[in-house]
C-alpha cells in the first residue's frame, strides 16, 4: 500500500542525486552511501518517497520498491520539475581559507546559485592546498540539500595570473576589493543580468600590489559597501547582490 | 620605542570590546580574558597597537603600555572612528536552530548589520530554548570581529505571538515566508530605506495555519526569491537585501 503524497509538500522529501539518465517508469538502484542514508539514518520504509536528481533529466519522485540494509531500489513515478534551460554561468573565484569557514563557503555558493568553482592561490593565501575530493562531495551534498538541479563545476586550483591570463573574456569577472573606491557590485551586475558572470572574492590579507595589476586589466573592480566582511560572507554578499 | 604603525594598517589590529568610557589619553586597564587573548594567543608585547570601542565612544587606537599573563594596561592614542549618529535598527526576529547553524546565524547577522535579536518559539521550533549567555558572548565576539562599532541586543525568547502582539508598530516587519506569492523584499524595503525594520524568519517546518493568521495581521509578507534556503541563508539574503 503506497503512502498517500500531498504534492505540495513533496519539497519536504529527501533529494538524492545520482548519476545515471532518469525517466518515466524507471527502477533505479540507489548507491550504497544512498542505501544508508535511507535505511540507516531517514529510516525510510517500501513505498515511502524521495526525490532524485542528476543534472540533466530535472527532478523526479520516486517510491522506494525495496530497501534492504545493503541494497535500495527505487521506482520513478514522475517528473516533478524540468531541467531549467540555458541558466547563465555564476563563476566564483576565490582563495581556499581554513576548513570550517571553507566548508561554510561551499555549501552557501551552492545554495545561492554558483556554477563552477575556481580557487586561486595568490601570494596571501592562508590555505595554499585544496581537498579536491572533499570539495567535491560537499558540493554534491549542498545541491542535494537545496533545490538545484545542476552540479556545480569544480574547477583545478591555479595561481591567481594563470586563471585571469586563460580566462575567456566573454565572461566579465567582478572583483570585490576590500577598501578600493569602486562602483557598487549592483551597478555592475545589471549590465550583464542574464550573461554568464564571474566574481573574484580576494584572501583576507588581501592581494599584493602586483596582484592588483593583473586584476585592474583583466576584471572591474566592484565594491560590497563599507564593511569589512569575513571571505565567506563576501562571497555570499557578492552571489546574492548579482542577482538582486 | 614604539612601534610605527601605517594608518591605513589598522584595520589589521586586534580589536576589543570594553565596556568603559574611551576618552582621549585615557588609561584602559583590560579584563582577563582580553588579557589572555592579547598575550597567548596573539603574543602581543610592550607597545603594540589595538584598537579599542564601547558602543558609545566610537574606536580608538590604543598603544599596550603593561602586559603580563595577569594583566593589561592600553593608553588611548586617538579616535580612529567617531560613534555613527542616528543608525536605524535592523531587528530579526527568527526561530533557535541547530547549534552549528546558529552560531553561524548569529556571526553573520551581526556582520550584516542586525542590532537587535529577537527569538521567538513557534509550533515548528526545532529548538525551543536558547544558551543566552552563549548567544551574547557569540554577538559580543562577532562585532569585535567585524568592523561594527554598535552591540546587538538580544531580546528574551518568546512565543511567536507574544512578540507580535507587543510589537511597535512605527516598526514595519517583513515576514520571509516561503513557497508564498509575495513582493520582493528589495522592493518593500525601499519602502523604508532609513527607518527601523525588522524582518522575520520562520522555522525550517514552516509557520501553522494558525501562526501565518496572525503573521498576516502583523507583518508584510515578502519574497527572497524562488529557492529554498536553509534558514541562516534566509537570514544572511534577507539583511543584505533590505540595505540593497
Amino acid at each position: 500500500m503506497k503512502n498517500i503524497i500531498n504534492k505540495d509538500e513533496t519539497f519536504k522529501l529527501p533529494r538524492l542525486y545520482i548519476n545515471k539518465p532518469l525517466t518515466n517508469k524507471g527502477v533505479i538502484e540507489l548507491e550504497s552511501s544512498q542505501v544508508h542514508y535511507l535505511h540507516n539514518v531517514l529510516r525510510k520504509k517500501d513505498d515511502d518517497y524521495i526525490r532524485l536528481f542528476n543534472g540533466k533529466d530535472g527532478e523526479w519522485l520516486g517510491s522506494i520498491t525495496f530497501l534492504s540494509k545493503k541494497s535500495a531500489t527505487v521506482k520513478l513515478e514522475q517528473q516533478l520539475l524540468e531541467q531549467p534551460q540555458n541558466t547563465r554561468r555564476v563563476h566564483l573565484i576565490f582563495t581556499p581559507i581554513k576548513k570550517n569557514r571553507m566548508d561554510w563557503l561551499i555549501e552557501k555558493a551552492v545554495e545561492l546559485g554558483a556554477t563552477d568553482f575556481h580557487p586561486i592561490v595568490t601570494q596571501n593565501t592562508e590555505n595554499r592546498k585544496i581537498k579536491e575530493e572533499r570539495l567535491k562531495s560537499q558540493i554534491f551534498e549542498a545541491a542535494e540539500q537545496c533545490e538545484r538541479l545542476e552540479i556545480p563545476t569544480l574547477h583545478e586550483l591555479n595561481k591567481i595570473d594563470h586563471t585571469l591570463d586563460k580566462w575567456d573574456e566573454n565572461t566579465p569577472i567582478l572583483s570585490c576589493i576590500e577598501r578600493f573606491d569602486a562602483q557598487d557590485i549592483k551597478d555592475a551586475a545589471q549590465k550583464n543580468l542574464n550573461g554568464d558572470i564571474a566574481v573574484l572574492i580576494g584572501p583576507e590579507g588581501g592581494f599584493t600590489s602586483k596582484e592588483k595589476g593583473n586584476i585592474g586589466k583583466k576584471t572591474t573592480a566592484v565594491s560590497l559597501g563599507d564593511t569589512i566582511l569575513r571571505c565567506e560572507t563576501a562571497v555570499a554578499k557578492a552571489l546574492i547582490l548579482i542577482n538582486a
